[in-house]
């Protein structure tokens, strides 16, 4: 976060940095390995490698910004956290994924059965997370979460769809990722604002922020994976074309370019193997169609949807400032 | 349930058929195939194929007995029920088993990929089953829940664990299948007297006569495996030994026979095929060491302690005659 726009504001909250911090030190606390080993020692794993932290720190920093204790936000932020990591190491089994944030996956370490087994108990430990709310809200958070968890279900069965059918459209494409990924960040900050025991309207405001805020977010994630930068993308560049995935660039550009295009492309995505030259031609064409723009342009108008929202919220204007400060960083990275 | 016994409060209950029959009625009212289909189908499927609905009828009959209402239990025992379910696909899966109740099991009629998925929805709506009921209530019910699922989930991990173990105790195996199986009878029973507002210590009284009854139900099992008419059994007998899995049986015969007999019991359980005679055998051994009758014993020693905890729970003692009753039939079952 930028300080020289909020000089005075950052002095009185807490820095993203310290949210993060606060939170791995809380995670490290409660997430021991238990018997049978051969059970929590997985969840233990996951839960160590890191990443990014962005849904708990979300959890926080709206709980202190709708006027509540962040701490006391916590474990719902774990709750969040638990529940994340559990869709990835069941999601690297259905990709067959070997690697996760530069380690090994959770099945690639242990095996498929272990996977399977580990990620459900994580998801109930998800739940258990919330016990130490009071029954209102605990029954509040729970309606929010179980809501959540089943649409992001929803979400990766749409994404396994779409790998077999050849008219995806850019509507059924956005429900997907808000599915997959926005709900949850949407939900990580209405929790926040429930235990902050924010007016229910404003809860909702919040969340519809953070919905269009996570789809402006998928959208970069799939523009960063064609047109970011290699050193600081951390990951090779081009694997979602490489992987014949159909993300928003592939299906904007089947809308926009001719035929003849089209028909390349088309071509260009049924290749399975590690075709020569495939990444550089797709990009061409994506190139060639102003894909780039096109993109950009879609991940503007979610940021200022979700922005627009933002400023409807009876929040002080000043934590208004350190949300809108927070998207825009967010759409402004470049990893 | 044999009305000899019991006329009188036969004429005021209903009977185990009649639960069983609402129970399904309600099941087919709630669970229905929504979008996307390809998540929701198996749900349905793995749903409708039946078994004996054993768990949400002893929901329905619990809230009965402690004074409730039971057609307020009935989302309590759909929870039950649809987290039972979950279970089977995901161990099926592990289990790599392609029958499930005569019928194809979910990950052999779709994939591996949706019965991990289809499974972690249905863990989900499990949860949302629980949502109509008031916030005290279903904070007991979601807490006495994750903390069932969470064992469960436990159970099976010491399952594939003693696979490749051959230093297995009988202490170790009771608390297995107390995991596996037991304790989601046990809170079913519970949730049944939460629901019709019992007192906290009779609700874990049942608790406890529904933990031992499911370790004497889960014994009679790997009795009914070997010693079972096939007839009536309905699967294959021997199908334990010819896997080779450490039953109560098996452990037994470890435990007591002699040193000629052990080595051959553990050569005989190390063979991968179908090797000829096999479960003869094996069989022979048993009988020669009086298996059958010491897990007899055993199974009526864990029925004996449900009965004892039963006799102190301060409920009518005509509903205790019925849940002696049900109990007794449970044992007394050829499948």
């Amino acid at each position: 976060m930028k300080d020289v726009f909020l000089p005075k504001i950052i002095d009185k909250m807490n820095s993203i940095d310290s949210y993060k911090q606060d939170f791995v030190s809380y995670l490290n606390k409660k997430i021991a390995v238990k018997e049978p080993e051969n059970l929590y020692e997985p969840i233990h794993y996951i839960l160590q490698i890191g990443g990014k932290r962005l849904r708990p720190v979300l959890t926080l920093m709206t709980c202190e910004l709708f006027g509540g204790n962040y701490k006391k936000a916590l474990d719902a932020a774990l709750a969040v956290e638990v529940f994340h990591n559990f869709t990835l190491i069941h999601d690297d089994i259905m990709d067959s994924a070997p690697i996760r944030r530069g380690q090994e996956t959770v099945h690639k370490k242990w095996d498929v059965n272990t996977g399977i087994l580990s990620g459900d108990a994580m998801m109930i430990m998800a739940y258990q997370c919330l016990e130490n709310y009071g029954p209102s809200v605990f029954k509040e958070l729970i309606i929010l979460f179980s809501k959540t968890a089943l649409e992001v279900c929803e979400g990766q069965q749409l994404d396994v769809d779409f790998e077999s059918r050849n008219d995806v459209t850019i509507e059924e494409y956005i429900k997907m990722i808000t599915n997959k990924t926005s709900v949850l960040v949407a939900a990580a900050m209405k929790m926040g604002a429930i235990i902050a025991e924010s007016d229910a309207q404003e809860a909702q405001k919040i969340y519809d922020f953070g919905l269009n805020l996570g789809i402006a977010f998928q959208l970069q994630d799939d523009y960063l994976d064609t047109f970011g930068n290699a050193a600081e993308f951390g990951k090779q560049i081009g694997g979602d074309i490489h992987e014949n995935k159909k993300t928003f660039l592939y299906l904007k550009a089947l809308e926009v370019c001719d035929l003849e295009d089209k028909q390349q492309l088309i071509s260009l995505y049924k290749s399975k193997q590690n075709q020569k030259n495939k990444i550089s031609e797709v990009t061409h064409i994506f190139n060639k169609n102003k894909v780039a723009e096109l993109t950009k342009n879609e991940i503007e108008r979610y940021s200022n949807k979700a922005f627009n929202i933002l400023e409807n919220i009876v929040i002080p204007a000043e934590s208004k400032a350190i949300l809108k400060n927070f998207g825009m960083n967010l759409m402004q990275r470049k990893v």
